[in-house]
């Protein structure tokens, strides 16, 4: 998503300086140990601004998060969210997704959030796509065996290359459904999704578990 | 495709006789050897009036198709239709998919084709639906490996159950696309959708191939 640079980024961003976590390279194998707590860990990468993680933030206060976002100025609006409402289970980092191998260690993250991640549509683009093979590699030398994939999106072309992708990556497919709303799923709705949805879009799910 | 019972059915029936195979069970294993010919052994289950199958079989008149119709008004039309234009490739028969397990000996078939099954809308009714584990079970025990079940459908609720009973059976999911006619698949339509494309339906197709 891309916005306008934010007035005084730096000195806002500097203001939620705990909840960024710089250097995160160091933490690996560790982030059960940083958050204190030995529960279950969820990524979401490409938080946009945050209303994902937070509202997730507060249903499961056992679960920690880590929410990734590489573009300072959304990344900014979903920091400012968490601090104001006083939830301590959530992290940001500011990394590309094709760094996270080097930041989580095998079998570290229990599951992983990808919502209305950039489609990508050029076809020679399709290698940038969060859900390609080259990502889907990056993913599996952290998730869990077991662990699982829970994606969003409104965008067709995504939606069927990720089934492909994950399907032949050796993901087992659950929860396939093409109208999310239309379902009973206890949906948390991002930023983005609340938009597109009040102009009638219907939203794309699926879960893909990595094999025990 | 339920239809009026059609007027001299049983003598038209006869008039077709040699394209409707009596006691398939007893060609389990040699069906190579009753149409004479090593090729590719292609089933279609539940061929409707058969616009498809015919199309196949003039296409590629290396292959041997057995098209599967339960429907006897039904099949009769796609018979005569085979008949008519002195089609050689193609058998038939009128028995229910959940005795195909008898009829066809283990890796005997290399290509299902599932065109526009009954959805089964209800949830208590998916068992009878054609993509149910306990279907591909039974195809399972015929199909090659590295055989693969090609599938259309206009019909959301069953391409989303489709897309997860496939995965979870432990076949790779390939070519998923959520309107065909948009692609540039050399794509051989059936009666029944000619009818719904010509009203606007988009069409789904997948490719679910067998292990190796």
């Amino acid at each position: 998503m891309r916005m306008r640079r934010k007035k005084n980024l730096d000195s806002r961003l500097e203001n939620c300086g705990a909840l960024l976590v710089s250097e995160p390279q160091q933490y690996k194998g560790k982030w059960r140990e940083l958050f204190g707590s030995e529960g279950e860990l969820h990524l979401e990468i490409g938080c946009g601004k945050g209303d994902f993680v937070l509202e997730s933030a507060k249903r499961r206060p056992d679960v920690m998060f880590v929410a990734v976002e590489r573009y300072k100025n959304v990344l900014l609006l979903a920091m400012e969210k968490v601090r104001d409402a006083g939830v301590k289970n959530v992290l940001f980092l500011d990394v590309d997704a094709a760094q996270l191998g080097d930041i989580f260690a095998q079998g570290e993250i229990d599951r992983i959030y990808l919502n209305f991640s950039d489609p990508w549509p050029p076809k020679k683009r399709h290698k940038r796509r969060l859900t390609h093979a080259n990502y889907l590699t990056v993913y599996d030398s952290f998730l869990k065996k077991g662990g699982e994939i829970h994606q969003k999106t409104d965008n067709t072309g995504l939606f069927e290359f990720s089934l492909c992708s994950f399907s032949q990556f050796g993901y087992t497919l659950y929860d396939v459904t093409f109208d999310l709303h239309s379902t009973d799923f206890d949906n948390i709705m991002t930023e983005y999704e609340r938009n597109f949805t009040s102009q009638g879009m219907k939203i794309y799910r699926l879960v893909a578990k990595k094999p025990e």
